[in-house]
């Protein structure tokens, strides 16, 4: 009865929407306040040609990060879970992982002692998985891996927790003439298995961290391989040098979540001109994760101090979404 | 008074060519042929429907080469007679070159030396005259030069020294659904100075040699320098390493001139499905230069014998083009 109850409150609310906003709320999962007006007030004044603050279509480049802001991170990065079901799938042919570390910890379930190793636990078991195979292969087994593979307490998969409220926002973007980019620490070729089917945005403009590639002809075929070692960390201050690297204009709007978006942020809203930074904050406890300062996934620490002094959009999940994802 | 008589015939020409194709023809600067055939029933098919060789828009990527393939390339590469040209400016901030290698040479006029010198001396010049400023300094002093700075024997701007044939392909493949692309062995940077107006291409489609960056706090202000050091050399397998990384998918068709091009070539055309592969071919002494086995600028050898191998479309920049550059 309850939820009974709920569902035509909630139906009561959806109606008012609607009729508030018409068929044209280009945001519907987004709470009316000053963070969507921000938004909304932004688009409005860069694309109006008669604004002293209009930006001509080429120069609308915005750049997302991915983890914690595009899709959820929590427990551990998805990327991360996807390495460890890969450890224990190859293991049948590795038999030496068994005795050593870090991979007998992940074999044996000994998540305490892998995680304290920190980075001397990951880089091998990234290296391990994905390496020695082409990037068309890695994105299939990618592609395979998150066609079944799921959140352990959401029940979901994982491409089915990406955030709503920013799956329309790249739409609305989109619409006014934006390019937009994604811009994260996470593997570029893995990223590429999902992000132009989840968020519409193709693989040449998804920027990531890099491991090596080597090319070679083999039995007259040429053939790519991809190579355990890292060739660009795209990260913190490896953010904004990926874009110049990448894109070689500055974003005028840049969307992140934690401290390693913080240098984008930062590079973006430094440019001339009207710019538009803005920090997802995890505070919703029940329908997602609450986590900032003191989390070892996606801290929000220097972030939060940085958006507070520069004014920069700070949504909370909490008060400013009105869905967290998309309906199952 | 011949001059009068080649004019009525150019003329003459063009009318019956104006006649032959209707206002339709994409690229009235190339001879009928089996060459220029061959890129009509490329795209004619991959844009077909119906066609068992039909490709979907977001895969229709095609490469080009830029020096060479897109501009002249002789008597050097137009970057390196940028940067000989900016050690001249800036020999008066540095009394030390005078007497130093390879600048030395430079300054007194001595190419037989400092060619010589080979990597040993490209390399300094290179590094001293694209680093110690902001990607988008560079940018612009690169614009400067380019806004005066005359070719030796051609006397006409660089830019103007783009092949008009060419101009019109990117045009017809753009207009066609295809996403152009530069992937060159030239300097990211300097490149994304002229590409957009040049060619129509966007800096995020500009692949290039990339040196290092570095991002950090200065006054308070977000700052990236250019460092004087390599970060990723974008030729022969660098191509379609370079390829991989940043596009993310492989090409369908690919458009080069010289030795550095055949891996991005190779890469290009060993795709399952209908793919493009075409050599510019600099044979044409009179209108701009006769080079290909023994040049050491723009050198095609290897790259010959595989396009007759293969089959790929090498086109004879005397007998398919009716005009190189663009008119003045």
């Amino acid at each position: 009865m309850k939820r009974a109850i709920g569902g035509i409150l909630l139906f009561a609310i959806a109606t008012f929407a609607y009729a508030a906003y018409g068929q044209s709320d280009p945001l519907p999962s987004w709470n009316d306040g000053p963070h969507k007006k921000a938004i909304l007030n932004f688009v409005a004044d860069v694309t109006d040609e008669s604004s002293a603050d209009f930006v001509a279509p080429p120069q609308r480049i915005a750049t997302f990060d991915n983890d914690g802001t595009l899709w959820a991170e929590q427990p551990i990065y998805v990327e991360f879970q996807f390495s460890i079901d890969r450890v224990k799938a190859l293991a049948p042919d590795h038999p030496d992982w068994k005795t050593t570390e870090p991979f007998k910890w992940l074999l044996a379930g000994d998540m305490h002692a892998f995680l304290a190793g920190g980075e001397s636990s990951i880089v091998p078991v990234v290296a391990a998985t994905h390496s020695g195979m082409t990037p068309e292969e890695f994105r299939t087994i990618a592609r395979g891996w998150l066609a079944t593979a799921k959140h352990p307490t959401k029940k979901r998969l994982y491409t089915q927790l990406v955030y709503q409220p920013m799956l329309e926002l790249l739409t609305y973007l989109r619409a006014n003439g934006f390019k937009t980019f994604i811009v994260s620490g996470g593997g570029v070729q893995f990223m590429r298995a999902f992000t132009e089917q989840s968020y519409g945005v193709p693989p040449e403009q998804v920027i990531g961290t890099e491991g090596k590639l080597i090319f070679e002809i083999r039995d007259g075929k040429p053939m790519m391989l991809k190579l355990p070692d890292v060739q660009f960390v795209n990260d913190k201050t490896g953010k904004p040098i990926g874009i110049e690297h990448k894109i070689g204009r500055r974003p005028i709007a840049a969307f992140g979540n934690s401290d390693g978006d913080l240098q984008m942020l930062q590079w973006t809203c430094a440019g001339s001109g009207k710019r538009f930074c803005l920090y997802v904050h995890h505070d919703d406890a029940v329908r997602e994760w609450a986590y900032d300062r003191h989390s070892l996934i996606g801290r929000l620490d220097l972030g939060l101090d940085e958006a507070n002094i520069k004014g920069w959009t700070v949504v909370s999940m909490k008060d400013d979404w009105k869905s967290i994802f998309p309906p199952e």
